[in-house]
């Protein structure tokens, strides 16, 4: 029933992205960010970056939403995502928040502590190993990636992510091979998604950017946005796979642009695998 | 017959670009560069990026052009590129420039004053936003892409386009739906593209690095250089489209790369929308 | 019969890197740095990309290889390169260098000499340009790529390979249409390969990525380890030809990481074209 209003509203996002066209403000990685470019562009968004101190208060403030991604930090844009979070807060602007690496360097422990500490995060998404990180509980972090013994299943997933919106008062994700988005009461489960997604660099920054694109459409409804953005992705990747999974991984990636640029509300209604957790 | 004779020149190029291989140093945006350096190599030319202080300028001295791109700008990439402008000036190399998002911060706007008052420019290329806010008119100015209130066709582009290539002594390109080309004597408007070239991030980063290429190729005419780096981008988008744009943009965007790759005088001298203004 | 061991050593290692997923820490630039992510985890292994001082030693201390590139440096990633480098060295982390562009700027110069001096190099690849340039010969630098006056065959390679890598003590790889690798007592030429991997941007790049990628699955024998990176890029390049050569250099792109991903020791074996200098 929660599921059934949740996927009618999700519907509705896909006609009201393409014609608000929100421009969507990243201070990321310069590893993924062509990816964030042009996912943002093919779900009907509309992406700008600058992570210059000098003006990421001024874009932020003119943005639809800000996506704050920690992949490559450095002092400039720590100092560009703090200013930039705390314009986009007074503008209410909503915020999302991909904690990149959180866990594997002081300097990135510190950095994330800083964004949750002075910006208003809307939707805060990571793997299991950054979220649980964040969390305050132990995690052995391997670069960017969840550490495989931290795949501990949906169940301990589930409760990390309800108390922790709860405890931020945001929106979490965390995504895997099944993906767990709650705002604190209401919680749910994605199972769309393909392995073959691990094997290109970026699918994670990307669903940030897609749930920046999102909430730059709907910030008065962060959990919904959430979850289109992640079963966009998640079910642009089965796509992907069947058209292309099994010629490599240059041709997956390309027919994953294909299948986001060609994603609709009846495409995702029809294969959504969205529970209540 | 300025038209016929400006085809001719153009043809010349495409065999001149693949024989000599000028080498285009880029200052550009971290966003879009993997795709200004291949676009580079695909029409013949030889991409170098380099955007330390400590050696702007250097490179600049060494190369065949310079392109100098504001999609990212900081305090670093700014001092380079005013430092490797004023070296290609005194060595006699071209600068080309790509004031991205002039008008969306205080700080893009200090930036492009100070270049286009520092540096002598060979081709201004921007959307009509961009161009509008240089030419010191008033210009909504939304992200990166042209506000739509902008788009009020060819005839006052052309006369904005004439007016600042005069006043600037340089050639003044605005891309969007149409093309306009101006060095304030002769003005040209190109009708080739396609609308799906604005579902891929980088397409007018890109037409900049093919301005730098042909001005590269041929620096005392910068208007038949630019004009011939326009028609290849609007020609290999209308390819890229027949080829694979029902696919998705992912498939797009591979074709373009190849379309560009293929791209000759023939291709050009049969398929080129150009017409005298 | 040392072929014979090398190539039995190699098909070896395929299945390694596949069971070990070693973690590949990358200073790099940022025009190919999403290649070279994406060959990383295309060959089996897990990339990291992490340039600030603050966290730079930090990150290659817990990685299995660190990938040092100059493509774009400045003065941040410098200080890094360098923390990162002498922290590798102390943590017996294999160390790959890749001086793009040495010979083209005094910074580039300067930069490749301090980190020659202060750090242990396992592995150094670049073009004939830049590994001439360093063994202090004239070299003519143009951009990035090899001056064609350099290209001298193959007899000039091997014997400066040879003599640099007794000199440096670690490998030397100098790539191009057949590369040479040499630890100083044994020296070998490839043959694999194919002339359209000059047309994109970042193939020498990836090539760096897999040496760290094969460095980081096995250590302690960074001849084979380079043998197996360069074999794989050779024989990718001539799959990604055959299957895609023709429609040109997007499509050829994305064959090459089709390629890269189902590479495995039996094709290395059937294709590799490994002969003794």
């Amino acid at each position: 029933m929660i599921l059934g209003k949740i996927t009618e509203k999700i519907a509705e996002l896909f006609s009201e992205i393409r014609a608000k066209k929100p421009l969507v403000h990243h201070i990321t990685n310069y590893v993924t960010v062509n990816d964030c470019a042009n996912i943002t562009l093919a779900i009907g968004a509309s992406p700008v970056m600058a992570d210059a101190p000098e003006e990421a208060a001024d874009i932020a403030r003119i943005a639809s939403a800000l996506v704050l991604n920690m992949g490559t930090l450095n002092a400039r844009t720590v100092a560009s995502m703090l200013a930039a979070g705390k314009a986009a807060n007074e503008a209410g602007v909503p915020v999302v928040f991909d904690p990149v690496g959180a866990g594997a360097s002081a300097f990135r422990n510190q950095t994330a502590a800083r964004i949750l500490n002075e910006v208003k995060i809307s939707v805060l998404r990571g793997n299991i190993s950054e979220i649980r990180f964040l969390a305050g509980l132990h995690a052995e972090t391997k670069g960017v990636d969840a550490a495989e013994s931290d795949m501990r299943g949906t169940a301990s997933s589930v409760a990390l992510a309800k108390e922790l919106a709860a405890r931020l008062g945001c929106v979490i994700a965390i995504t895997g091979a099944v993906d767990v988005v709650s705002d604190g009461e209401k919680t749910v489960f994605i199972q769309n998604g393909h392995p073959k997604l691990s094997e290109l660099t970026g699918t994670g920054c990307m669903c940030s950017s897609l749930i920046g694109s999102f909430c730059g459409t709907a910030p008065h409804i962060p959990l919904e946005a959430t979850i289109a953005a992640l079963l966009s992705m998640g079910i642009a990747g089965e796509i992907a796979y069947e058209a292309a999974g099994l010629r490599g991984n240059g041709s997956f990636r390309a027919a994953l642009h294909d299948a986001m640029s060609l994603m609709n509300a009846e495409i995702i209604t029809r294969r959504a695998q969205l529970y209540e957790a």
